[in-house]
């Protein structure tokens, strides 16, 4: 009978001749993402055969496609399309990044292995029906104790009994007969808010969900909040947060038959400007330079003071802003790479509405955050749209003009994603229809003037849209990516000259977030995104900031590492550096690109 | 013209010929108590001439009677009482035990002087408009804050101001434009709740409330209490109290026009019945032996955890335990008395409902428990009655049987009040109308056989009381006063033995509670309920529990102190002791009295 073998899992399925990897994953108990419902669109359920590839039916052309040459020959295949063709044993690798429906890290697993050490813990207790000194003196160890805490070893004294307690640090906050204590860790975007349910006693991933923050209704970058809150009190955009992270708690908990009295640790990260809001800070010194926070400090504060849903007793750890717009997610984002070890360059770009980037070199960190605005999240893009059912997420360009795409679910087309945005951008670019200054040349008929007077790339015709409109990809929209694209560029150079670092000399590029994730490397390299070093040593980390709030619900000792990082990471505040003006200038050209 | 000088506040006033002292010291300024309304009765007003006796009139024949004549010697008189009479200048200690209503200890003051260092602290600071790094860092010293603190600190920022930080220990609880935090420190008592409102910048004692203790509702004894709590939950006793020291705080803030919310600390003491009903805790291994307590361990609680009114972020400080029954109360006693100093023997009795008794030598402490019952407070007792108007509270009896008596408020009398009591059985013992063993005899025809049985002796007949009853002491009251005596005695006996200390060792004898202040300690010595020492030995030190209390309200090192003492004092369970049978009986006979 053909077997399969999960790593690193180590999970083991009989199989029968026909069945796919997928349902085979689904069976065997590992956690494998597979939201387009296997019609090999997403692409999110990337894996590696390790062993075994003749056993398995031959990639088809939508996983070329989607995976590209280069990955399939390494041995990369999406489950949904591999079916077990003949008996014997096949090992599959399941890469982090294809678990669940969000993406955390390799490294996170290895990183948290060996630093495994949550502030909740659970001890299993005698208590005495009759003793000398006092009851809590004859517990194996001495506690402090929360007042209620406090109070239930009262009700439960008397006669003899066994309960569980549940120590934060070095406190008893709560006595029961048995608990699962459950963690909560949540990366606070400007625009996505993930949630992640952990069991505090084995560490494992239990559901995760994610929503809209809603402050979007006030603005959808950060500047305009903050200007909202200096006109309105943060009292709103609080609320705002505070309920969206309260119906994402009541999911997982939902999800996983929890209830929410169990959740005794939130770790929660975010931008500065999240997390004044997220604390109810009015963010005055934010608004002007020096975009002055009010605190770097972390924060140890009850969930119940924040309004959050959890046990009475749950505390939330906020970790520091590093400076300026540098928040807690970038530290984050640092601790789930593991890009604090070691001394070669490494540098992180999460891109976003805002987008940070860290570089280190030794022992010294620099950060900086730019506004690179919301155009790679498809937004101020003549058809650009979030990545939505209808929305084209994949793009090809041949020389003469002919355009391949994939449509998220995959019906009619209605717009463009912004991973595609930079697909179109980087082929329109290889094949010379867009020249270095970014200027829409007139090669092929797909080039038309536009209604505005603006060049426009005809991506499909009306008659083959879901809207009946031409999807059309302007010239003003490549001067939006070019801007941002600029943005996060000259960061990126002034961060590498201040530390005499070339791009040569990287040896790992970590790219965060969502976009990041699904961007296509070489098309973000082809337009001067990245800087120009070799594919292989750039890895998409998807969600990092997320992965790095679990990692610190799960150790002490990386809060401790959060601590020491947001005091030594260097802020550059690129608005203040003399060359600025022309770094800015000289990143607007595509001129950067291989 | 006249002038008077008290001490030790150094107030000086002018006089005119003919007025009198308690006039003075009020026109001075200078507290000093007064509830009989200046008719020499209830001895409150006590004061003493240090120079310019001659310029005062004559003690009058009350002040013979309610000071004695030995004090009189000594320059004791009743402010009341005294009127300027020649020109020159006179002046007068006032002890603090003549303050206020409560009374409080001199030595307090000299502890305090050494030891002033509150836990609540201000600073007034500069916020800053614009500054690097983060707003709290450019505050003059580093701080943690509370999350209210900081809310306010960024409602402040953005533009440059000044306000006043209010921080307990080194945390930021409240950002105010000018403070003047106080702190409310109680003593719980099992029949009277005594609360102190005090100025936390100066130290300053501003008002004074108390009230019976409303848990008595549900039992005038500790085990009654303990017995309703386990039938019915702690819950009920818990609001009862939180409901009476609301009461107090309450009325301390309306005295001396304050609000609630600037209070800022609470120092509440109690014995260990009380502080589990304060906290909410189960009494269950309270009832029976050892009588254990759910901790020993000192409290700092959120006032709004306990419901109690104050700022919301106001922190109760409750010492710890000692053992059993010893509750925090005994260390506040140790605290005001100064008794941890030196190295002699001391020792501090502290009589109420359950008496406590301490005992020093050298580096040693023991403490017992006794449960010595209301007699001494009137209950229990025929014509027992609580000090209020129609009480007697002063009483001789001469050796022909003859009755001089004294009334608080000067009406005709209802009852005895406990130190009146005390005051029956040793002038009765004096006159040998009780014999050693404590039996009545029939010396005078005031002694007679009563309705029920019993010998009684009549103190007033029914023509001159307020009811038109007799008011009569009987065998039975007798028998109940040996009880509660014996009680005491017993543990004072088993203390000296385990550390070989004989009356004639002990320097200092502190008799604590309302009980001792208002009792004649002679007449307590005739009954044998003190060892047999020299008067000028004992000093009364009233509620000094209340006083201790206050003390470590404004001494964060006389907090470790009382810890360090919680540590070191040794509790003997008195009824474990192997003597403790031989020692009680020995005490009932009243031949230990000189």
């Amino acid at each position: 009978m053909p077997q399969v073998r999960f790593l690193p899992d180590e999970k083991r399925v009989d199989a029968s001749l026909g069945e796919g990897l997928l349902e085979l994953a689904r069976r065997a108990n590992v956690d494998l993402a597979g939201p387009c419902g296997g019609k090999a669109l997403c692409g999110k359920c990337l894996v590696k055969i390790i062993e075994g590839k003749d056993k398995l039916s031959d990639p088809t052309d939508n996983e070329f496609f989607v995976i590209g040459t280069r990955r399939i020959q390494e041995g990369y295949r999406l489950a949904c399309r591999c079916r077990i063709v003949r008996e014997g044993e096949v090992t599959v690798f399941v890469p982090s990044e294809s678990r669940l429906e969000e993406h955390s890290l390799l490294v996170e697993g290895e990183i948290l292995e060996e630093r495994f050490d949550p502030a909740i813990t659970c001890l299993r207790v005698k208590i005495p029906a009759r003793a000398y000194g006092s009851i809590v003196e004859n517990l194996p160890r001495e506690f402090s104790f929360r007042l209620t805490a406090l109070r239930k070893i009262s009700k439960f004294s008397g006669s003899e009994s066994e309960k569980e307690l549940v120590v934060y640090n070095d406190e008893v906050i709560d006595v029961r007969d048995e608990s699962r204590p459950l963690g909560f860790a949540a990366d606070i975007g400007t625009t996505k808010v993930a949630g992640y349910l952990v069991d505090l006693k084995s560490g494992a991933l239990l559901a995760v969900a994610s929503d809209l923050n809603p402050q979007i209704a006030y603005g959808e970058d950060v500047v305009s909040r903050i200007d909202y809150a200096l006109r309105n009190g943060v009292e709103e955009l609080r609320t705002k947060i505070i309920d969206c992270l309260n119906k994402l708690i009541t999911t997982v908990c939902d999800a996983t038959r929890s209830i929410t009295e169990n959740v005794y640790e939130f770790v929660l990260v975010g931008n500065t400007a999240m997390q004044h809001f997220l604390l109810g800070l009015e963010p005055k010194t934010l608004a002007y330079f020096p975009y002055t926070p009010v605190t770097r400090s972390p924060m140890n504060v009850k969930a119940c003071e924040l309004e959050l849903l959890g046990n009475p007793e749950a505390m939330v750890f906020i970790p520091p802003i590093i400076a300026g717009y540098i928040g807690s997610d970038v530290l984050a984002d640092i601790i789930a790479t593991g890009m604090f070890r070691g001394d070669d360059p490494e540098m992180l770009i999460d891109i976003g509405t805002n987008t940070e980037i860290v570089l280190k070199k030794g022992d010294k960190f620099l950060a900086c955050s730019t506004a690179s605005g919301p155009a790679f999240e498809g937004a101020h893009i003549t058809h650009g749209m979030r990545a939505a059912r209808g929305a084209i997420d994949r793009i090809e360009i041949s020389s003469n003009g002919e355009v391949k795409y994939t449509v998220i679910g995959g019906t009619r087309p209605i717009g463009l994603t912004g991973s595609a945005v930079v697909d179109v951008v980087a082929e329109l670019l290889s094949a010379r229809i867009i020249d270095e200054s970014g200027r829409l040349r007139e090669l092929t008929d797909r080039v038309r003037m536009g209604k505005d007077g603006y060049l426009e790339f005809v991506i499909e015709y009306g008659e083959n849209t879901a809207t009946g409109e031409d999807i059309v990809f302007t010239q003003k929209d490549i001067r939006e990516i070019q801007l941002a694209k600029a943005a996060i560029r000259t960061g990126v150079n002034i961060l590498m000259k201040r530390l005499g670092v070339n791009p040569s000399d990287i040896r790992r590029l970590y790219i965060a977030g969502a976009f990041g994730f699904f961007t296509n490397p070489l098309s973000a390299r082809t337009l001067g995104l990245y800087p120009d070093i070799d594919v292989s040593r750039i890895r998409l980390v998807g969600n990092s900031a997320g992965a790095g709030a679990r990692a610190m619900l799960l150790s002490k000792s990386l809060r401790s590492l959060a601590y020491e990082l947001a005091q030594k990471i260097e802020h550059i505040e690129l608005a203040a550096e003399p060359d600025f003006q022309k770094e800015f200038l000289k990143s607007i050209p595509f001129s950067d690109r291989i």
